[in-house]
């Protein structure tokens, strides 16, 4: 494939992997834990911290920053055409327990491509817009992948408004706190064309470590389904209620997570986890009388997630005893292959470039899942240590970081003059 | 039994039904929730206002308000000695699912046998005391009985001050905060020499009410065990974390309860409940890295309760796969056996005046199981609805809340000038 400006350079060679591991490490400085990790979960003032500083390097960049309704933050290097847009990044959002790496990768990867070109002299004939997606961990408001969900018109803004947190805050109200600490961020309409998304992503696996390979070509998303399960039961004394009268929530609970277990235990590549359970009133001394959880079921089979996914409400009904339980669906989300040209191109960008990789199926749940029903999509993956993610110990190398990078950039530069 | 004046009436003639009921909806507007319980967890706001309403009703009195180091409030009748008082009283903090009458009742009923007095003219050779003991239910600061243990000399000042509740709050800065809003309450010095204590408290089980008694008069308490167990797993991703490769501490610590109640299951009478359980971090999408949770053991044989106490360690040792855990025991009460002489002359009390009553074994824990180590204590038990407790429907009928009153009124004055 020819260099679309053939006068020009390639962006690749003006990524800079000292600057691009730095923000990462500033960037890391909004939400840091005492473990090294990071904290910021949506829409918190952590996370408008770091949007700040996403904006300063913008403006230092002559980058033009933009927001819209659902609280997505755009970053555009305009085109020398107003055709629909290339975008590129992921989200900058984390769960309580993250790392520096997950999501944050995608957006500094997409912004290195532009500061690249940017030096340069480089101007795509279409506008290369980074993004940072609204809350895809879904830790503080569920289910996650929000943002770009609302964009690609997949879920209503209105019921996305309307999700609460579990201290009872909104979306909305959030959104509202963050949008006056942005007063100078211009707002842009919802969703609009889009002729190509990119998203760079930490893998989250160990495939690419093991592989000894510093980039991977995404080819799909396994499904996934996510549950809330609510069992109510009867406050009761816990020293003078015989067993027999008790209608113990938490016992209920116990019951079907262990037969949930039983339930997913086979293909072995099945997960399922329950990361989410709460008690209520949660003394000691009182028979629980509501217990509340997640469940969270992925596979690459849409078969198998759907009869392990419609036997969980029959199952738990089962085990109820004395006790409600009602089992509520609030993701749905089928497994999907991201379009076999988009693949190829990004294999032969690496290949020019004398970069090893090869392709890969994503576990973990992307905003690219979105968009790929809002246009031509793609993924590139990097290494992480340990293929640990979701977790404060999360790392990577910066000699990866910048080799996603480099593809990133060249990739987004053709795209953009296609 | 000859009446001790046999000049003056029995203050029995002058428990008035209709206040001691009224003072118990008073005192549960301190904490009251929607659904007309009570959230009054100790050391709270809520908690502070019900004492000043009790000190309030002191000083109309013309009784003695007081305070102590570990947050004990008490109400004194002066004696005409000033010999070992004579204590009696229960506490008014709550469960967070609470109810009107668990505590109150017992503070209650012994405020209204010293008005009694008072608005008879009568004075006791020794001092008559209310006591409202801090922090009985232990939701908040585990375990409970805190401040009768330390009056009591059974649990160190120091040890029960450095307890901290969920949020951080150690006991001592909660009791610092309650003792700025009562300057005007002269502390004393902790336990000191007490002649005798009754409690009086709702049954909170169903065999006074199966019964149709208004008085039930308590033999012993049955033993109780507490633990706290900590699961340690690690933070990983939920949908990349290949099943083997887990360490999932929710999952190792549902297998523990669920082996929990197996071990528990026999003899039928033992009260095992897990009520609390709190999950790290707690997010959908992330392997839970940290279960703690509570269990509660009763029996009221001590071969058994030990048996099955020592028994959740080594079996929890079995069941935690790559996780650690950690059995920590936070208490360990023996059952015991209220001396017999004082509860025949709570019988007798309540056949002279005509009201039916019947020994009968509590399966709850009270303050008095702490008082019985330090000097002669009985208690008065009256029926409670459904024998519903640590429930906001909790709920008591007005006659039998009356009956228990002056049951314990004779008594408090027998037993002052003995």
């Amino acid at each position: 494939m020819a260099n679309p400006a053939s006068d020009a350079p390639w962006p690749s060679s003006a990524v800079d992997t000292q600057r691009l591991w730095r923000r990462h490490m500033t960037l890391a400085t909004h939400g840091a834990t005492p473990a090294g990790g990071v904290n910021r979960q949506a829409l918190t003032t952590a996370e408008g911290d770091a949007r700040r500083t996403l904006v300063g390097w913008a403006r230092e960049l002559e980058l033009v920053p933009s927001r819209d309704a659902v609280g997505n933050l755009f970053i555009e290097l305009p085109g020398r055409s107003d055709e629909a847009p290339v975008l590129s990044g992921s989200h900058i959002d984390t769960q309580p327990t993250g790392g520096r790496f997950d999501g944050a990768y995608g957006v500094l990867a997409a912004l290195e491509s532009l500061q690249a070109m940017r030096e340069l002299g480089l101007q795509p004939r279409r506008p290369l817009r980074v993004v940072a997606w609204m809350n895809e961990e879904g830790g503080r408001f569920a289910p996650g992948m929000m943002g770009s969900a609302v964009f690609a018109g997949r879920r209503a803004l209105d019921e996305v408004l309307a999700v609460r947190d579990e201290n009872g805050t909104s979306v909305a109200e959030a959104l509202h706190a963050l949008r006056d600490a942005e007063t100078d961020v211009p707002q842009r309409p919802l969703g609009g064309e889009v002729s190509a998304f990119v998203e760079a992503h930490i893998e989250q696996g160990p495939v690419l470590e093991r592989a000894g390979l510093p980039v991977g070509v995404v080819t799909g998303i396994q499904g996934s389904r996510r549950f809330r399960v609510t069992v109510s039961g009867q406050e009761a004394h816990a020293g003078t209620t015989p067993r027999a009268e008790r209608r113990d929530a938490l016992s209920a609970a116990v019951a079907m997570i262990a037969a949930l277990e039983r339930h997913t235990a086979s293909p072995q590549d099945v997960m399922c986890t329950v990361g989410m359970l709460r008690v209520h009133p949660n003394a000691p001394s009182v028979v629980p009388s509501r217990a509340y959880f997640s469940i969270d079921l992925r596979h690459p089979e849409p078969d198998i997630l759907d009869h392990l996914g419609d036997g969980i409400a029959p199952l738990f009904e089962t085990l109820r005893g004395p006790c409600g339980v009602s089992v509520e669906e609030i993701a749905n989300s089928p497994s999907l292959m991201f379009p076999q040209a988009l693949r190829a191109r990004i294999t032969a960008t690496a290949q020019r470039l004398g970069i090893p990789s090869n392709e890969l199926y994503s576990l973990a749940g992307h905003d690219a899942r979105e968009l790929h029903h809002h246009c031509p999509s793609a993924m590139i993956f990097v290494p992480c240590k340990d293929g640990l993610s979701h977790n404060e110990a999360e790392s990577a190398e910066p000699a990866d970081l910048a080799a996603g990078a480099r593809v990133l950039a060249d990739l987004l530069w053709e795209l953009a003059n296609d």
